[in-house]
């Protein structure tokens, strides 16, 4: 009953397989590898973007620190979510990759607001000189609280990015996933909304690291690579991240795994419903599930072994009907027999 | 017929194996895999370091460069040599991630020399606060150009840093290959001659990205792991760095893949002393090889499909018999036919 | 009619006198000048503090920027309000001096409120290493709407601060007129508070240009002092950097300058509380008013002349009495008819 | 008998005069002062650049490392002497306003040599995004030892750096004391012969603390100006830097006090060719001179006050005719007397 991240699940076989299959002889190093090429074609293709520039880098935290160095200026502020990965999960990594610009947080919710994101980018109008200078826009798809911009809020967010002259980012790590529940194209979900550059998420969702950073515009292009080479992430047997992007690419595997995380996502939270006392943050819309339940059923749950995150507690203490938030993430591989377990332990 | 570097080839399969091994379930994100704990250890036993930091990133330059900058303070200058990997080879990673420290390069020879390193450090003792502060003293074993240290010279550099306080770190991305040929032991290399950090270097030796970062003083753990994280280098899915270098410590795989290697370059020098006009910058102690061929010979082996460092051209112009130099490099993998058929086709 | 800022003013004529009087013959350079030590010394009078380490610097961002840097590491956060000058007015000094840090903003008053402190600092706890680790606390004295922190409420926070193990900063921009109103010692107002480290502003009191920077802990005076040089901010020809400071402290010039600032704020208070229509965002406590006056008050003032700050508007349209909020500021030079004048033409 | 550096004598009485006409009322802040104005166009006028970029800070350093970050980005290497000031006085400023770029230290001599920067920028030709990228060349003038750069060797050096598309900078300490060896304009010893940017020193020459940073190409100037203010270099109250420059270039008093210092140092050098035991470095060409003198010379010189850079030593040890070197440096205030005892000292 292991629901704690995608990123605590295998990679997926077929991805494996791949970096077997690319472990054949001499491979050019630093990103000249054939199949890197390769690779970059077909990520151009899926996004529909011919010219657009493509690099792979093995985290998620190095494709957006350093997308976002790359549409930044020193002096910038970047403008995000409170909860949003780059602000809350990363130990100033954009700060240090851009060199110090600051992140502006908008609003409270877990999703940025056209109307919230206008009033702080035009409030920093007057200040000259003295104040930070306007940055990018950066959303998460799928957000950190597990929902999913429509391409329509996405495109409302990128109007605004453009009318202040900035570009808009898409930390997309769980970009499959948000494709697999908005039924769109990833060209849809990105360049045709708005968005300008975004990572295209791969780790979670069935590889062993790797993420691909893409700009539509590829005037950014040699700078990313300098900054990625002074951040220390240019692989020099960079073979094995083309491998692995390749394989994910493979026989549509990227969309296929997230519509698995997806579907037990669905099915775990539709077991949750019939948990007594079980109520849930927002309607789940991808792979993940912030729910609370009775701290009882947490004591069951966490008697019998299952692990996820629990974001109050202690636990040990209070009444058993105090319910208590937690999130729940399934990635491809989850065995139904977990979710129905979890299910059943949680109804007690 | 390939020689570029050793991180053109590929991964051994064994480590690949253990990749499979490690894919199973569940495991710990971000460094708190269990197999973690296990590799930590083993390194700490080869090492016979039981109080040693040891952290796991997937790129030299990251070992490099988060290491140093856990060393230094900004305001620092590094001593290392004009041909070291941080000064020529990182676009400015080590300046990055210190924050703006400074490399001081030491001498001309690709070896550090005790004599040199003393009078450059003790050269920035009138400065005050006007000049740069000293910082580490930063040596690659195997050096740039092919040679080893032999410990005695390593302890000689050692004393001169421990004299002036500062930090001896040791750039070990052939770090097995010099222990092949040195017949010495990893605590031999570097503890106990002085030296306070190292990167164990393990993608150029049959791995896909994987070198370990050893402090021996543990009181740096912390902040490593704090840079670490700031710098986009702790994976989510950390098991696979973990099984990687699980696998190569296994059964003495990183001694016995760096005296096949050094066994390769031996072979191909001693051919290569029997090819008319071929001449050695230095007696090759590793697995490089920096040697001249006329420039006929090279035109011969590329016209073959060799595949090499070749650093003084044009080749299209000139005499025939103009000395030209390159560099080769063997890995674990090299096959004996390929040795044979360059030195075939390097006599003509 | 000037009441833009206090930095808008004239430096006073003892300081002017005072670098005539430093002008005589040689001096050595770099803070090593005679005068500097007189000063040192005599600002470690002042705060009854015989330990501390006291620094000149030219502008407030140097001060504000160079003490948290020193107080901080790179990936910390430093918590402060969101009208913060380090986080409005600095255009990312603190994030480039501190090599990127985060700021962390707490609330939405003007002044930090011990409880919502505390929340905010403890809500990094779970985060490990991958949120951004608890930095200092600042706190402006006077605050940027006017206020000023009572030693009660400053030793609150440095309570909370030290709780959680990081320093309390203080931005003494205008930390005389804060002396001043509370009619404390510096030494109540700073360490015997809990502040560990202070700007002793003096450009906006009668300076040209002068800021102290004062550790109560000297532990952090070397590092201080290369950070100082690195950052450019040391003046080879310090004298004038003492010399201002030293006349600045000569006779209690500090503290009269400041009364004067105080009682002319005071005394243009007492008048537009006879304007038709005004009201004052809070009760001003030191030299700056924060009030709405009718819009057409404001036409009549821009008319005759007066600057200062107007966030409201633009002037031109709208209902006349609309309510538009300005930003007053006296200094130790303002004269009473000016004042006169701005109340009766402001009253029309 | 001061000739420790011209940054140890005092500022002209014309330019305290010019402090205190400032001294007037109120005066916008931030470099908005009308005379700002002024000084821009006078400076423009001066350099015949009617549409250079003009910006005003305190500190040589502070000149040298905004311009140099203005036109670098972090992943270049500044090409300089090994003795420049950037190098080897600035705690490491460049590489910290830069966000990491390196210096490559072309060439052991005093001034930089075409051939010698010619091969050292083409040196980085074929490390792709592995080594440093080409960035600006650095020049002194006066440099470090004393020698003025005629402006064909400027122009030399300038063709080199646009042969690979960086520019040229120079950093104009000693601007004056150049210009007035030379006989030349400023304009001829700038962007006549290539210079992209310059500092216009005045500090050394007769200020308490201002330098000028003139970009011929404004393109870059909204850059500088965010460079400045994150910096922490932009004065609130600016008019006292306005003011500085402002006196400096009334009636000349930049070249008459140069001329003055370069008078004082011919005199002195004159004299020391007299003095048995003397040997110049170099012939002085400004106001700086380098010579040895016996032991015993310094003795009675150091017995009798004089303060000078005395670089081999102990003094205390050693036979009383070994040559020691020095660096003496007269500014516009030096007195004869203090010339003549210093020479008639020596002589013993």
């Amino acid at each position: 009953m292991f629901f704690a991240s995608d990123n605590t699940g295998p990679a997926h076989p077929q991805v494996l397989a791949g970096l077997g299959q690319a472990n054949e002889g001499y491979a050019a190093p630093y990103g000249t590898d054939e199949l890197n090429l390769t690779v970059r074609e077909r990520l151009r293709s899926l996004f529909e973007a011919p010219e657009a520039a493509v690099y792979l880098v093995a985290t998620g935290t190095a494709a957006n620190a350093l997308a976002l160095a790359t549409l930044s200026r020193p002096w910038d502020t970047i403008f995000c979510t409170r909860q949003a990965h780059i602000e809350a999960d990363e130990c100033n990594a954009p700060e240090f990759y851009t060199g110090g610009a600051k992140l502006t947080l908008v609003g409270d919710a877990d999703k940025l607001d056209p109307d919230t994101l206008r009033a702080a980018i035009g409030s920093k109008e007057f200040l000259g000189v003295h104040g930070p200078q306007r940055g990018p826009v950066a959303l998460t798809q799928v957000t950190e609280m597990g929902q999913v911009y429509s391409c329509a809020e996405i495109a409302a967010l990128g109007a605004v990015a453009h009318d202040y002259d900035v570009p808009l980012y898409m930390d997309g790590a769980r970009f499959a996933n948000a494709v697999a529940a908005l039924g769109c194209t990833p060209a849809e979900m990105t360049w045709k909304a708005g968005v300008d550059a975004v990572s295209f998420g791969a780790t979670k969702n069935g590889c062993l690291g790797v993420e691909a950073v893409i700009f539509f515009d590829p005037a950014h292009a040699w700078e990313f690579e300098l900054r990625r080479k002074r951040g220390a992430h240019l692989f020099s047997k960079h073979r094995f991240l083309s491998a692995q992007m390749d394989a994910y690419l493979e026989d549509g595997l990227w969309l296929r795994s997230a519509q698995a995380a997806n579907a037990s996502a669905a099915r775990l939270a539709e077991g949750l419903r019939g948990v007594p006392g079980c109520t849930f943050l927002a309607e789940p819309q991808a792979n993940m599930i912030f729910a609370r339940l009775p701290r009882a059923a947490h004591q069951r749950l966490q008697a019998a072994g299952a692990v996820y995150g629990l974001y109050e507690g202690p636990l040990g203490e209070g009444a058993p009907d105090e319910p208590l938030l937690m999130r729940l993430v399934c990635d491809w591989s989850c065995p139904p027999d977990a979710i129905d377990r979890f299910i059943a332990t949680a109804s007690g």
